[in-house]
């Protein structure tokens, strides 16, 4: 029998930095009693996003904040949309260069992820905000 | 009972620009009937992509549009490709780095959007174009 | 009557390539017998990735490695993750700038891709690897 479950994944945030959701995820599915099914994510924002990156090195996450930053910097002369500060343009570019809807696989109660991957949730402004991760899992029991 | 339907919206384009499709894709939504589902979008070409955005500054979107321009510059001495006009490789290159699919959740009738978020065709070529944006919805009624 | 079918396309790399994976995601929608569904694609590595692109001219796979090796260049004075080697940290960037997962949907049968677009795995390091890209399709008879 196809089901469906839905859930929200809140994480305030402080900063630009990658903070791993794998573990609420993980949780959300096990709680599902879904065996095989699609996990839909989707952030409800247009400066943060998701990404699945490795889970084993912290420097692969300094390192791809890094990359970004000099991708898109925060200097406003770069851009015109410059009134809800210089973090606010770079953070719409990098949010689209990665990814705002992630969609994953459940096989026999797991999730599809590699060893070395995690699921992201990637903060792109510099002031603390309220983030929504919207997951939706449809399967079969 | 789990149904699915599809759809295709087409767009005549002209120029490199942002087209919102929110609209569209919500009227699909509602017609369908379906209450919770998920939707999947396939840009069904590779110089245009697909990509969540601010709907509320269209300064946004000239600074997007800006940002890949320089990114991936229409500068024959850079590609091989030559052979299709100078925005053709930097359309391929902008498409690879935004999306050709995204998967939306619907909950209650409702496209899990984030407030500030649209949905956009992301036109890469010069030249006047007929995209096809194609449109599947699955779920339960 | 909604089913579900997975699979597991294994691809040995031999270096910095896009590889098409089409016909194999193509044999295996058609051996499930699935009229319409949802199809997900992951790959379960975080220095490969996928991507859909043009699949006829091969002088636009070129021009793509040439500008995500510009983009992010095997340097490791640029990089703190060097211990794997200077193409370990550009993969996770590259990785990162494309797609884990792919979500494409089918119709009567048929996967919807655009008559120019092909499936490619993108390898993004320089030494022999074993990449698995996981198949989910969820769909009705």
């Amino acid at each position: 029998m196809f089901i469906q479950h839905f859930e929200e994944i809140i994480t305030l945030t402080n900063g630009i930095k990658l903070i791993s959701i794998t573990d609420s995820v993980e949780k959300f599915v096990k709680s599902s009693k879904i065996k095989n099914g699609v996990l839909n994510l989707s952030i409800l924002h247009t400066s943060a996003s998701l990404i699945i990156q490795e889970n084993a090195d912290p420097d692969v996450q300094k390192d791809l904040i890094n990359f970004y930053d000099k991708l898109a910097p925060m200097n406003n002369s770069l851009y015109i949309h410059i009134t809800e500060g210089n973090d606010d343009m770079p953070a719409h570019i990098k949010s689209s260069l990665t990814n705002t809807n992630l969609t994953l696989s459940v096989k026999n109660f797991k999730l599809q992820l590699g060893n070395w991957q995690g699921i992201f949730l990637f903060e792109h402004r510099l002031e603390s905000q309220k983030r929504t991760v919207f997951l939706h899992l449809l399967g079969e029991l």
